[in-house]
């Protein structure tokens, strides 16, 4: 068949434009843009929540999403005010992020690479999208993290409850309330030493239950704090975090030293970087995501704190369930676990990982273990 | 309808038997039991392999099997004569293991426990079941270890070619021979100074590619390394492994801290818990599945070494494509890769990572990527 010149200069032009549109859609799919968003929201607390010297009743988060082939991630970055970070620091962050040179989420050291060298600091906006690519990467191949991770989720401890700072009668009825929910509760003290012991009596008078207790930087002397530690010992305490100033670091590690209970870092450890020089100050590390910068940062925290003879605590802000689930897949590695931050709140918008009778139970979903 | 008693009876046994038989099932399904099998194996090398003190022509190893739910993952215990271990000692450590209590072998975490318990010592066996484990479980998601960590295997380095001890002549022959594959030379020294300088020389006079050095443990003096490192950086000598004996820590220290060359721990590390203590000694580690126990263990070692700011190198010993390829899933977070084993050797068993003009090139396939 002879074809006309004008014909065939028209085949010409639809395959080579059929050819051009390939080798784009070629490009395009090979490129599998990964796309960030972002969203403002207001948890909204069931109680006022009150620690030494501040009290409120909202906490501000940033729920962010990465979508890709079809999947979408979820992630968070809570805000609590007494921290740096705001909803406002956190979108001007996420504003300056361009994924599209990362073609497989999965590649997660090279993506935490260009995430940490855009900025210093910005943890919690940091880990918003680090939770959200370890959702989308589980969800794309199917599995939950704590399973990619090794991680038996039986395993999983229990969670601490925080009784917040109140008057003796409402501690009284808040431990109560909880007591048989619960396998152990969490108190936050940093008040005159009075106020501190009526606290702990308080709980003590209607509960047996083991207490963890978080100092907040309280304690001024390696007395002091010693004093405190054997009492609070007596009284069924099983460990402390933070008994003095957080770069208070000498006279932290003679407490550690002497103290008939395991000692925890929180405001002395941040990141990654902070565990090592730990080692020999504190018995471990209290992780949280928001501080360290998401889940494969805690990851890498919680291994080096084993590695270095460390114990391992793993906990919270006031989260929603994305937040928490995602710190739940970490949880059969922790000896403690502080994991109570959306039972905390009246509006959690997801559902995932649960509390049953006080043990954290990890979903089997893939990603980081939420319900569609 | 009334059942006539007799009939009755027999539909009661009948479900009764259907309900024990439905529990056997449940539990037979539940306990998915792992099939570990394994055989001798040796390896033929393609030339004789000469070090400081030994040559030989072959390498015994033992070659894993996990079945489970129609998969089968392969591992393998390389076991060179100059080590303890040997054919009848892994077969006698592999006797003692019991995988039936675990019911998913992605609890690596679990897993590596309990074998690490069952009896001291054995790391290469303790490996040949942990690479078999690994292969199995990333067959089982459908996914290759390098993606689940988190890796990019375009990062893969280089792999260096080690040329062995020979005359001068053959030196130079073999290196012309490879000089074009590769970009970067390994050399094992340890014998007299004259002896040694004349291998670099001879290489020297054929190519100008880089030299990775291994003194295996052979300078006496903090002087002698020196004067031996800076010679060598002369002639372009890139790192050193083991300048002075694997006890000696505190010359090895002072040779670090004044060697122009980064100084890597080989036999003075050999697992996970020797890391941290070589802070401040080496300038990295060589990390070996067969020293350390396999990947898991590997996988700790270099997050551990990087968060102490050590630098990597990730070697291997004659062995398969099959340790080998689970080796090189690490390979991108390495500094230097000395994954030559499979190349010296004629009747490799398996095809998975390839080395490709010197690069280490990490199949796609899942598990420790092995070709079907």
């Amino acid at each position: 068949m002879i074809i006309h010149p004008f014909l065939m200069k028209i085949k010409i032009y639809r395959e080579g434009w059929g050819m051009i549109n390939y080798y784009l859609c070629a490009l395009f799919n090979r490129m599998h843009p990964m796309k960030l968003s972002w969203k403002p929201y207001t948890l909204q607390l069931k109680h006022i929540f009150a620690i030494a010297n501040s009290s409120r009743t909202e906490t501000p988060v940033v729920l962010t999403q990465i979508e890709h082939e079809g999947m979408i991630g979820y992630g968070e970055a809570s805000l609590p005010p007494y921290l740096p970070e705001t909803q406002q620091s956190v979108s001007h962050f996420l504003e300056k992020i361009n994924l599209s040179t990362f073609n497989d989420p999965l590649q997660l050291e090279e993506i935490w690479e260009y995430l940490d060298g855009l900025e210093e600091g910005n943890m919690a906006a940091k880990a918003a999208v680090d939770i959200a690519l370890h959702d989308l990467s589980g969800k794309l191949i199917g599995q939950p993290w704590h399973r990619l991770w090794g991680l038996n989720p039986e395993k999983a401890p229990d969670t601490t409850y925080t009784i917040g700072i109140d008057t003796v009668e409402v501690v009284k009825e808040k431990t109560r309330e909880v007591a048989s929910d619960f396998n152990i509760l969490k108190v936050k003290l940093g008040r005159s030493e009075a106020e501190d012991k009526g606290m702990i009596e308080a709980i003590r008078s209607v509960s047996s239950l083991p207490i963890s207790v978080d100092a907040n930087q309280g304690w001024q002397t390696v007395g002091q704090a010693l004093d405190m530690i054997g009492w609070l010992h007596e009284k069924g305490a099983v460990m402390i975090e933070q008994p003095m100033p957080k770069h208070d670091l000498e006279n932290i590690a003679q407490v550690t030293a002497q103290s008939q209970l395991p000692i925890f870092a929180d405001e002395s450890v941040q990141g990654l970087a902070d565990v090592a020089n730990l080692k020999g100050i504190f018995s471990g590390i209290n992780i949280k995501l928001m501080k360290c910068g998401g889940m494969r940062q805690a990851w890498k925290m919680a291994n080096l704190a084993k590695c270095l003879g460390m114990k391992v605590m793993i906990g919270c802000m006031t989260e929603t369930s994305c937040a928490i689930s995602a710190a739940s897949q970490l949880s059969p590695l922790a000896d403690f676990a502080d994991l109570d931050g959306a039972l905390l709140i009246s509006n959690d918008c997801f559902s995932g990982t649960k509390i049953k009778r006080g043990k954290i139970c990890i979903s089997n979903q893939a990603g980081i273990g939420l319900e569609a």
